[in-house]
């Protein structure tokens, strides 16, 4: 995938060259320390990706691209602050190495710098670029606030699950095929089909980081195996166990979220989930969204040859062991 | 001024219809409550009035106006996080009445229907609001990183203070305008001669709040008279102070900032203020903006008796008493 590489050269050097100001530096030091904190550029990829899919050039959706990006550390910023996390990529968060404000403020100025790259777009495609990226990270949003309503309730259910992935992760990778869609002037329907394809490789990752996050190769997996279940987040694996335990489950499952043995706590989980099956529950749901995908892409109005590059990525995420 | 009524009319009509959804609750919710609180939508009635002094439909400034309007209630939502304020306009701040993180994501939520609503502009100008409002988003983000700055820092001279409440307060009331203008299809200069009236405005504005917050009448002004000194907020006044004191002067102000007796502390400042003539230095600096404002109408391409109704405005809000 050779073609993937130079994108990314391409993407770090745009974010690179952002001209991000000095001063004030509390504003603008933490956007350059965030975006220099590097990522896979997974949304700028594919955005460029869906343009050559359709016949553009690849560097017209760069400015669609890039908005998707910061928007998408933009949200990172605020998100952190909600979640109390106190990292990110392995360094301290915005608002942990400077202050909750600053965290507020300066992503509210990357959120600026998105809208400002969406603007550089010639003017033929910025009224559908512009509603399309509005549409799609108000999505994001609510997203968001279902994640933080999840919390402090007791009675989410799958649908509602499978809901609140599709807008908080995977609206963004749908909006990224999308953009490049628009700017390589597909049509209508083709532009609704690869960002459809996109939403349910994203939904169908999602599912499968559920999955990594208790069955990884520990070897291989980097960080900490059981990290959902010891911070009692409502995954998939869990809900569904929730939904499917008999009276005794329940309680144990109950009991399990106040354990503070960590290694017991998760194992304890773990026999519960392997037996109501949960793990190949969600491989099942997963797959039914990657099929979805894959018909999706079908249907794309475009040759076998040029929509390989793409189905990689999506084979890629899926069969990836971390 | 019956057109200002009648603009109000159709702002306040436009934002009761806002296409706000429902659901998720706790995203929305709060967008609609702040909204609600009322104001007096000086900013969208600027950029109406902007475009009928060059000749447009106001009506199709209409757009523009709104999404400054949305972008202000917005950074009010960040600006109460930032700066811990309990009260806006009487009634509970959303922080105060939700939570932080409430406050956090339905502000970013409502920056994106104020893009939403600049979107809406046809075509021929989109590119050139665009680039303005970001322009003039940032700026406001500047200057309340520069507030913040100035919390802590002991050395804030005259010079930053006039920059920081320009970009704060001022660079919006002349957004207002400019976008009016450009949507009016004014020229270049004109843009920028109306914009520069409204900045002036804006910093007159802001010099003429630090000297009632101290020096209104009382029974009038429907706060508490020297809120700003109790706060040890660094206002023209204060800094102004700072500046030309002698050592005993400068030892009395320091310990006053640390005086628990709130009349004293009011009372001794002010003492202190009125031999220094700083009441006095801060009108003068504030008929400076003024005379610059006016002077740059005066260069704006319209008859004399286009540019009463702005003018007007102006004159009211310098002669003020609240």
């Amino acid at each position: 995938m050779q073609g993937i590489d130079a994108y990314k050269q391409l993407i770090e050097k745009e974010i690179t060259e952002l001209k991000i100001k000095d001063e004030p530096s509390g504003l603008y030091s933490p956007i350059t320390y965030l975006l220099g904190l590097g990522g896979k550029r997974m949304r700028p990829i594919l955005s460029m990706m869906s343009a050559e899919l359709f016949g553009g050039n690849p560097k017209e959706a760069l400015n669609s691209g890039l908005a998707i990006e910061l928007f998408h550390n933009f949200s990172l910023i605020h998100d952190d602050i909600m979640d109390n996390a106190p990292l990110r990529r392995g360094y301290p968060t915005v608002h942990t190495k400077w202050s909750e404000k600053t965290g507020i403020l300066s992503g509210d100025a990357l959120f600026v710098v998105a809208y400002h790259y969406l603007a550089q777009n010639t003017v033929t495609y910025l009224n559908t670029l512009l509603h399309t990226f509005s549409v799609r990270v108000m999505e994001v949003c609510e997203g968001q606030q279902m994640d933080m309503d999840f919390e402090t309730r007791d009675d989410v259910s799958i649908d509602e699950y499978i809901e609140m992935i599709r807008l908080k992760t995977s609206v963004l990778l749908g909006a990224a095929l999308e953009m490049g869609a628009i700017v390589a002037d597909a049509s209508r329907d083709d532009v609704q089909r690869i960002y459809s394809f996109g939403e349910n490789v994203g939904i169908a990752f999602q599912l499968q980081d559920d999955i990594l996050d208790l069955y990884a190769d520990p070897d291989k997996f980097g960080k900490q195996v059981g990290g959902d279940i010891l911070a009692n987040k409502k995954t998939f694996l869990l809900l569904k166990a929730f939904e499917l335990a008999d009276n005794d489950q329940q309680k144990k499952l109950q009991e399990l979220s106040e354990e503070v043995d960590e290694q017991m706590k998760v194992e304890e989980t773990r026999k519960i989930f392997d037996q109501l099956g949960v793990r190949e529950l969600a491989r099942i749901e997963m797959e039914r969204h990657y099929a979805l995908a894959l018909e999706s892409m079908e249907l794309v109005t475009a040759s076998v040859e040029k929509k390989k590059p793409l189905l990689k990525v999506a084979e890629y995420l899926m069969n990836r062991e971390v």
